[in-house]
Order: structure tokens, then sequence, then C-alpha cells
């Protein structure tokens, strides 16, 4: 194996960029069909909005580490009554857990155990979220400011959708009244 | 085992303060002895000025966890025209790397192989440092207030000091001419 080099990776917190990055993608809104339970709202908000970004993903992971590192930025938005949210996922690894550590904005990170137990951590600047393994999570913009955050995790640890896609998540995190509410979701299997 | 909860970990990004920690542990001038090169000028510092407080690590660490963070807040200071620095460690994993975060204040990190080389990065905020597995790394404080970063690591990477404590590192960080400059270590073996 070629040896690595150590390197600096600067990252905007506001925009989440990181410099350099060795991959990225985005999750626009029509990417994210059957996560928001108000299906009507989604198709419109995907066609009267022009399909708008919901979150972008950067990264950095070089072959032959155990580690790898990357920013999430979220923008703010609602489809109905739900904020803006990533899928939710729980690693493949079911020993291998991960840190969040909030740099703009704020949010909530939902949490969900294989039992269905469910748990939150308030997401804000100054603080980091210690996920424990197999805890499948979810960060949700509760602000109105894009929320970003930097994460840290092995590069073996491997995403598991199915899950939550199927299931969904016990709690749905709701405008109320313009202020954030935890709700439980009627539709949680 | 009985299962992990998630939890926020907030900290205080100027004294590098966790709550909850679940450890930490403190490095005063006397617990580094041969680490300067000048022997003299340490231990005047340790008596004149009542054997000061170097650097502190505080970390948040669980059974069961693959991952722990934690902060180290390094305080300013020289021995001789030596910056203040950590002893400087390989991991006992070979194929364990480690990520700096600067939170606060300016540094370098100063990295080595197995073979020698030697390699710099820049501590400043906004930038994270990937240290690959099996570059020995020491982190040092060139600037005038506390150097504080939080640092991602497997729990099992264990800290190997007795490498770098034998043979030294190749290159100082010293100050000429009130600046910072690198300069070879004629005592490297």
């Amino acid at each position: 194996m070629i040896g690595l080099s150590p390197i600096q990776i600067g990252f905007d917190a506001v925009t989440g960029a990181l410099s350099p990055a060795t991959g990225q993608y985005r999750k626009r809104l029509s990417d994210l069909e059957g996560v928001f339970r108000n299906g009507d709202a989604w198709s419109r908000a995907v066609k009267e909005n022009a399909d708008p970004l919901v979150y972008e993903v950067n990264e950095y992971k070089k072959d032959g580490s155990d580690l790898f590192f990357g920013t999430t930025t979220m923008q703010p938005g609602k489809v109905g009554d739900e904020y803006y949210m990533t899928r939710g996922h729980f690693h493949v690894r079911r020993d291998m857990g991960e840190f969040y550590c909030t740099q703009h904005g704020s949010g909530l990170l939902l949490l969900q155990n294989r039992d269905g137990k469910s748990e939150t951590i308030e997401m804000r600047e100054g603080t980091c979220a210690f996920i424990p393994p197999d805890w499948a999570h979810r960060s949700i913009n509760t602000g109105c400011v894009p929320l970003v955050f930097t994460w840290f995790c092995n590069v073996l640890a491997g995403h598991d959708y199915a899950a939550i896609a199927t299931r969904g998540m016990r709690m749905l995190a709701v405008e109320r009244r313009g202020k954030f509410e935890l709700v439980p979701n009627p539709n949680f299997q």
C-alpha cells in the first residue's frame, strides 16, 4: 500500500465546504420520496420550488485510513409541517458509532435503537453528539439558517437505510404554532 | 452488555472543558522530563514557575463504543527556545489514525512516520488535521493563547510513547528572533 500523507483539511462552518474534499453528494427533495408523511405536500414542494436542495454531504476519506470525517449541510425548510430532515440510517456494522459536532445553526438529532426506543439530542454550536453503536440517527434542521455539522466515523461502518425507510421513526419533528414540537408518528410500525 | 445511551457533550472551545467528561489528565512541566532539549532550562522553569501546567486532556469514552473523543488544551509557554509541546506518540495499533480539529489558538502539529520522515500541519481554527495510521504526532503551541483542539480516535488505538521518547523527533519548533521556526534536531537518532 502506498503510504498516506498527513494533511490539513479546512472547513467552512457556514457552508460546510471542505478543502480538500474527496467526495460529495447532494439530496434534493425529489430524492426523499416517502421520508415525509404528507406525500401531497412533498409532491407540490418538489414541483413548485424547482426540486430544492435539502442537504449536502462533503467528506474526506482515504483508502488505508480507519476513520473518515465530513460535513453535512442541511438547508432550512419544511414539507407540510415537518422540518427538512435526512433519511436516517443505522450503521451496517452494529459495533460502530459516530460523533456529530454542530458547527452552525440549530437542529435536532433524532435517534432510535433496534427496540424502537427513541431519544433526541439538541444540536447547537459548541456541542458534540455521541451516537452509540446500533442507534439509528436522523438530523433535522429546526432552525431558519443552514444546519452544519462535522461527523467522525469508522470507514467500515456502512449505511443501512432500509430499516428506517420501512418502519419510519417513532417520533416526528413538526412545527406547531410557529414552534418546533416532537410528536408521535402515527405510521410508525 | 448494558446498552449505551446517546448523549450531548458540550465543550468550551477556549478552556477545552467537556460537559460531561469521563476522564481527565494533566501534564505539568515536571512530567515532561527529557522532552525539551535544554535540560537546565527545563529544571529552572519547573522550580521558578512552580511546576506550571503544560497541557490538559479531557475525554468522553464509554465501554462498548468503538470511538472516543476529547479535547487537549495546551498552555502557551517555552522551555529555553522550544515552545510547549506534548510528549508525542505513535498509536499501538498501526492501522489506526486520528483527526485533530483546532478550536482555539494556533499551533503546529509535528508528524513523523516510522522511516523518520517529518511532516507538519498548521493548527488553526476552522481546520482539521488528518493523522494517517502509523504517523507519530506531537502538538506544539506556537501562539500566546491556549491552543485547544478536539480529537477523534478508535478506543483501541492505544498510545506508544517509547519510540519518540527514545529517538526524539527529527524537527524542533523553536523561537528565533521572536518568531516560530522549524529547525533540525541535532539529537535525533
